[in-house]
C-alpha cells in the first residue's frame, strides 16, 4: 500500500526540478516564455498530436531522437507550425546560442499560438538568457504557457510507500480551448524524481493518455502542437510501478479535466459514462461522439435536459445499438430505461435541477455487454463563438 | 442534347402531382401538416439517415417494404422517434382511418420535430381529413414541413428533349439546422412524371446523395429522421437516363445548398473544394473534416481569414498529407502554395474582402494525386448557440 498527498510546487515539487518564466513581449504584459530545468539529466518520453501536420517543435524532438534532457523551453502566442524546414532550424538556432551560456543537454522546445508566423528567435534567445535555472517559480511557468486559459493549471502529489520511501509527481498544462486568434493546443508537462526508463515512460503515457487527455473534448479539433511530456530525473534511485501508475493517472486526469473546465466560455464539466457496450472500443466511440456533439454541448449550455439529443448522438456514433436495451440517466435520475421513456413534468424538473450544477454525469447503459468508457466535455456557449470568431487586430 | 428550364410549382410541377398543407395546431399559427399526392400510383425510392435509432416513420416504411405509393403525409414539431413499437402503430392507426376516406395506396409518413413525445394521432387524422387532394398549393406544403427554417425550399425543372418530349422534376426540402428545442432533421421530397423503376430510383438516390445531401454540414450531427424520397408516377410513359440524372443532380444540389444557406444562424455558404488527393475517398474525408470543424466555422462567422485553421483541419482529417505539397487558395487568391506561406498584409486584406461575401470557395490542393471532392458548409455564430441552447418552455 501507499499514501498520496496533494502538495504545492507543481512541476518543481519533485526533487531537483526547477521552473520559471520571463516576459518577452509576445503577450501584452504577462509571462510568455517558460522553462523546466532538472539538475540531473532526466529520461523523457512524450505523446504528440495525431494531426498530420506536426509543428516544428515536435519535428525537432523527433529529428534529434531525444530520450534524455534537462531543459524544456516553452513559448506561447506562436505555434511555430506550417513553417517547413525553417521552423526546425529556428529552434536549432535558439539552442545553438543557449547551449553556449546555459548548462543544457538535448534541450526540447514546445510552442503554442498562431500557425504559420515567423518565430521571434531573437526575443526568445534574449528572454531565455535571463532565466535563473535554480528558481522554483512554478506558478510563473504555468502562467507563461497559458493562451486563452483563464487560470494556470498545476498539480503535485507526494507519494509515500509503506517502507517510508517518498517521491513526487508534478504537472502543469494549458488548455485545449483555441488560442485567440488561432487554434487549439493542449500542452502538458509532468515531472517526477523517480528513476524510470524512457521506454517505460512512453508505455505509460500511451496507456494513460487514452482515458485522460484523449477522453476530453472542448471542440473536437486537433492541434498541430498537442504534446504531453514526462520527465523522470532519477533523483530518487528507485521505481515503484503500482504507486506511480496510480499517481500518474491522477495527475493526468486532473490536468485533463482542468482543461475541460477552462474550455473557452465553458460553464460546465459533463462526464459521459458509457457502460454495457459490446466492447470498450464501442463504448469509447459513443462517449466521444457525445462529447463532440455540438447539439449536446449547446443544450448543456442552455441547461436544457433534452435527452433526445443524447439518444441522437448515441445512434449517430456508428456503433450498433438497440433502442429497447438503451438506458439514459442524468446522474442517478432515470430518464429512458430499456426503451421506456420515463419523461414527465416531475422528471423534467429534477433533470433541470441537475443541469444547473457545474458538474454532472450522463450515464448511458447500452445493455449489450461489458464495454465501458468515460469521456469529458465542456458546454459550448456564446463566449466560445466570441473568442473564436473575432477578427485578428 | 436536352434543355432545362426552371419553372414554378415545386413538387406539383410534374404532371399528376398535388400538394397542400393544413394547420393542426402543432405550430402556433402556421402550416404543420403537409401532403404530396399523385393521381397515378408512383414508384418510390428513398435514402434514410445513418443514425442507428431510426425514427418510427422510417421503420414503418421499411416494415411495409413500400415500393409504390400515391400519398406522403408529413408533420412537423414531432419527430415520432425513440418510441418503440408504439411509434409505428400510431402511424398505422392514422392510415387505417385515412384509407377509409381518401383514395390512398401504401401511404408513407414522414416526421420532424421533438424526439420521444407521443404523436398527436387525433389531430393528424382530423387535419388530413380536411385535405383537398387535387390542390396544387406546393408553397403551403413546403411551409408545412419547416421547423427552424426561415424560408420554404423548393425547385422545379422542365426538361425538353431534342425530339420535343417534355417532363418535369420538382422538389422541396426542410433544413438540417436543429428544430427548436430538439434536433436536426433534413427531409427532402422529389417528384417526377417520368416512368422509372424503383430499383433505378434507389440506385440514382444512392449515387447522387454522396455529392449533394451527404456533402453538406451545418453542425455535424445526424438526425434519427433524415430522409430523401423520390416519386416517379409515370404520367409520361418514358425514361431518359442522361437528362434525368443531370436534372436530378441539379435538384438535389439546389435543395442541399438551400439547407446550408438556411443553416441556423448561418450568414455564409462556404464550399471546400479539395483536389489533388490520392483518392476521391481521401478528398471526401478532408472536405468533410473542414465542413465539420467548429474552429473553421466560427472563423468564417468572424470573417477571419485564418488559414492556420484550414491547415489544422486538413492535418486532422486522418488522411496522409504533405506540408510541402499542400496549397490553399481563398477563391483564386493564393495563401499557401506548395509549402510556401504567402501571407502578408496585402494578402490578408484581399482574403478579408473575399470572406465578406455571402458565398466563397476554399480551394485546397493536396498535390498527391487525382482525387477530388467538394463539401458545403455554413458558418456558426451566436444565433446557432441561441437557437440550440434555449430551455424549452
Amino acid at each position: 500500500m501507499f499514501k498520496q498527498f496533494f502538495v504545492k510546487g507543481g512541476v518543481t515539487a519533485p526533487t531537483g526540478f526547477f521552473a520559471d518564466a520571463e516576459k518577452i513581449g509576445l503577450k501584452k504584459d504577462d509571462f510568455d516564455l517558460s522553462f523546466i530545468y532538472s539538475e540531473k539529466i532526466a529520461n523523457v518520453g512524450a505523446i504528440f498530436t495525431s494531426n498530420k501536420f506536426l509543428a516544428s517543435p515536435i519535428l525537432h524532438f523527433k529529428k534529434h531522437k531525444i530520450e534524455k534532457t534537462n531543459f524544456i523551453l516553452i513559448n506561447s502566442k506562436n505555434a511555430n507550425a506550417m513553417r517547413g524546414q525553417e521552423g526546425v532550424s529556428d529552434i536549432e538556432k535558439i539552442f545553438d546560442v543557449l547551449k553556449t551560456k546555459l548548462p543544457i543537454t538535448n534541450p526540447i522546445m514546445s510552442s503554442t499560438g498562431v500557425i504559420g508566423e515567423p518565430l521571434p528567435v531573437e526575443k526568445i534567445i534574449n528572454g531565455a538568457l535571463k532565466f535563473n535555472l535554480t528558481n522554483k517559480n512554478n506558478l510563473n511557468a504555468a502562467r507563461g504557457i497559458m493562451t486563452t486559459d483563464t487560470y494556470p493549471k498545476e498539480i503535485a502529489v507526494k507519494v509515500q510507500l509503506e517502507d517510508g520511501r517518498e517521491y513526487f509527481v508534478g504537472g502543469m498544462a494549458k488548455g485545449a480551448g483555441m488560442i485567440n486568434p488561432s487554434m487549439a493546443t493542449m500542452l502538458a508537462f509532468i515531472t517526477t524524481d523517480l528513476k524510470i526508463p524512457t521506454e517505460k515512460i512512453n508505455e505509460l503515457l500511451r496507456e494513460l493518455t487514452k482515458t485522460t487527455f484523449n477522453a476530453i473534448s472542448v471542440d473536437g479539433d486537433t492541434s498541430t502542437n498537442d504534446s504531453v511530456f514526462l520527465l523522470a530525473n532519477g533523483e530518487k534511485d528507485f521505481y515503484d510501478e503500482v504507486s506511480f501508475k496510480a499517481t500518474l493517472e491522477i495527475v493526468m486526469k486532473h490536468l485533463a479535466l482542468e482543461i475541460v473546465r477552462d474550455g473557452e466560455g465553458a460553464t460546465k464539466l459533463v462526464s459521459f459514462k458509457i457502460t454495457g457496450a459490446k466492447t470498450n472500443e464501442d463504448a469509447e466511440k459513443v462517449a466521444k461522439k457525445l462529447a463532440d456533439s455540438l447539439l449536446v454541448k449547446t443544450a448543456f449550455f442552455g441547461q436544457d435536459p433534452n435527452w433526445g439529443r443524447i439518444a441522437m448522438a448515441i445512434g449517430a456514433s456508428g456503433v450498433s445499438v438497440s433502442e429497447e436495451k438503451l438506458s439514459i440517466y442524468y446522474n442517478d435520475l432515470p430518464i429512458f430505461v430499456q426503451g421506456k421513456n420515463l419523461w414527465n413534468d416531475e422528471v423534467e424538473e429534477k433533470a433541470f435541477e441537475i443541469m444547473k450544477n457545474k458538474q454532472f454525469v450522463i450515464n448511458c447503459d447500452l445493455g449489450l455487454g461489458d464495454g465501458s468508457f468515460t469521456s469529458y466535455s465542456s458546454d459550448i456557449g456564446y463566449k466560445y463563438v466570441q473568442i473564436n470568431s473575432e477578427y485578428r487586430s
